[in-house]
């Protein structure tokens, strides 16, 4: 993988740390920056110089490829501290691997695993002291490429730039969550990036989710394009209906983000011997289910929320809200990743990865 | 629409000119930009302080919107010198109009046509010796708007900047093109982005793109998401097929862009006596028509190419040539909109809009 020096990771410190003047009991989630960031070019065909370094501005040609044509994708994933002071990822292979399945996607070039770990790691324990203990604490990492290529024409770029930056986080969402499932806009088309964590896909969101904010909705949860007649998933989770005792979510497939966190609660969920159907899931079925009091939740999954729970939905101009649950999945899931994530749970399915001091 | 002080113009010139570097004979599309750019920023709630300066590079912090969630939509016009020296724009209202409305639908302000126009005239009048006079010399206008903001939480940013760039260019296309129609791949769902020019709808075309250049094919004509059996538009251009005496080309919807060439071959065929059908156009009757050789044409239109004409298309494996027509519409109408652009023929529609010195 080394080719000649130019994979060698460099390291420059930061001389001041900002984390003095960062009030960590109230964040507003991705708004402030750790001290360091990782980048990474390439050039002439080959990813060259990886970097830590201090966290600062990019300068890009005005002509810059992402700008005009949104060649760019990410990634989103966590650290976490432990109570003796450990940090740990979860399944960050996972997320390594969606970040070169999305480039791939966009013509961008895969990055090499080695590099991304090395860099990813020394980042992470240059900004260690960002990384706070205590549940629901953590680091949100945003691994990412964008395009730098200068020149207007719509056609894959020869150069790019690889960065990691990271933000210190709470959690993501405050205050109850209702959805909205979509009857007219939507996310993906068949044989599109939706699977893929591109930027484009998320900028397209916005319009139809303000549009769903003005009637009372936080989220859309997206259906098929073609038909609008099956639930899909929501803007940054994969969605899961809890019917009766038994979980629906359904396949991924081309238009669908294959989520980290959604296949952790399937697997969370088999051990523990709740039945989850992933197949189609309808409105309809979904609908009918609410008005005979057999839909008991629907909850989203994913990185930056973890496990949010929805309290009602709209659908064809009907409001439906949903009563607590004493035994609430979306708790239990929440409780159960986050105590593996956290080492306080064992680590059945070897999840956790040490990040080496 | 003036506001305060905030909408005033300020004009800001290049110390030097890169002019005399540019070999104007040898232009690659969209690499060689103008000494000036016009910039605006939106902020608080508003757009101020319009510039026209020096074109250079921008400065964004690695969170910025743009890189995470291509919150970012351009235009694509061309200015035009004519014998006696003064420049022209082609229907340079419907680019504006069009920027507004894929603002709209990417969550993005919309920009104020006195400040657009203003800015882009006083940016054409400061680099008018980059025009340069000749059939087929232009300028092309790139007008653009990213979101700036800094922070990675997946909702509208509320700060961006508005660009105008320009690339001096002979034609986009060299050598001949061939199509392959979309058969796995789409470029855009119903109820998504496809009508508007959002960055994302063109990184998105790469991948598949490059797998069709494998099989000899520069374009995809893209079909509809559904069902491939429908003919939509090509990467950066509308699509127009010849079947007999009789132009066949399909009504734009929320997945195809309202092209300003599309409409302008359209009233010229009209006033013309060429029958055009606006309709759904299936890859089965066009395939048939060119076993039959019934199918005389196919090309595609578009303000970087103009006309391009299409030299043969594959399908399901199949490979057809299109013979040469000596009475080409395409070429027949190359002609006539450059005649119009050129301030050479008529402008019988109120096309040309001349650029005040
Ligand atoms: C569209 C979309 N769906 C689902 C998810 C959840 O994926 P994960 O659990 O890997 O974070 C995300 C966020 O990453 C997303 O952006
Ligand atoms: C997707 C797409 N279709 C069609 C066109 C042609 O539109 P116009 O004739 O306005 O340049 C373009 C280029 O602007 C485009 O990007």
């Amino acid at each position: 993988m080394k080719n000649g020096s130019t994979l060698q990771l460099e390291i420059e410190k930061a001389s001041t740390s900002k984390i003095d003047s960062v009030d960590f009991d109230n964040l507003v989630f991705g708004n402030i920056f750790t001290d360091h960031m990782m980048v990474c070019d390439y050039k002439n065909g080959e990813w060259r110089n990886p970097k830590v370094m201090p966290y600062g501005p990019l300068q890009l040609e005005p002509s810059a490829r992402v700008f005009h044509y949104g060649q760019a994708v990410f990634e989103g994933m966590k650290a976490f501290k432990d109570d003796n002071g450990e940090v740990w990822l979860f399944r960050p292979q996972e997320n390594f691997e969606r970040l070169n399945k999305s480039s791939k996607r966009l013509a961008i070039p895969e990055f090499p695993t080695e590099v991304f770990f090395e860099g990813l790691e020394a980042l992470l324990n240059l900004d260690r002291e960002w990384i706070k203990q205590g549940f629901g604490n953590s680091l949100y990492i945003r691994p990412f490429v964008i395009a730098t290529e200068a020149g207007v024409s719509a056609s894959p770029a020869k150069e790019y730039k690889f960065l990691i930056i990271c933000s210190p986080a709470k959690s993501y969402y405050s205050g109850e969550v209702r959805v909205v499932f979509a009857e007219k806009f939507s996310r993906a088309a068949n044989g599109g990036v939706g699977f893929a964590k591109a930027a484009g896909n998320y900028g397209a969101q916005f319009y139809p989710t303000n549009l769903a904010k003005e009637e009372g909705f936080q989220q859309i949860i997206w259906t098929d394009a073609n038909t609008h007649e099956y639930l899909e998933e929501a803007g940054t989770m994969n969605i899961f209906f809890r019917v009766g005792d038994k979980l629906l979510t359904a396949p991924t497939n081309d238009r669908i983000l294959d989520g980290v966190t959604r296949k952790s609660v399937i697997t969370l969920a088999e051990e523990n011997d709740i039945t989850v159907e992933v197949r189609r899931v309808s409105v309809k079925e979904i609908v009918d289910a609410a008005k005979k009091g057999d839909l008991k939740e629907i909850f989203g999954t994913g990185t930056a929320a973890t496990i949010n729970p929805v309290k009602g939905f709209g659908h064809d101009g009907e409001k439906f809200e949903l009563e607590d649950q004493e035994d609430s999945y979306a708790q239990y899931f929440k409780t159960k990743l986050m105590e593996i994530q956290y080492n306080i749970a064992e680590d059945k399915f070897g999840w956790r990865y040490k990040v080496k001091k």
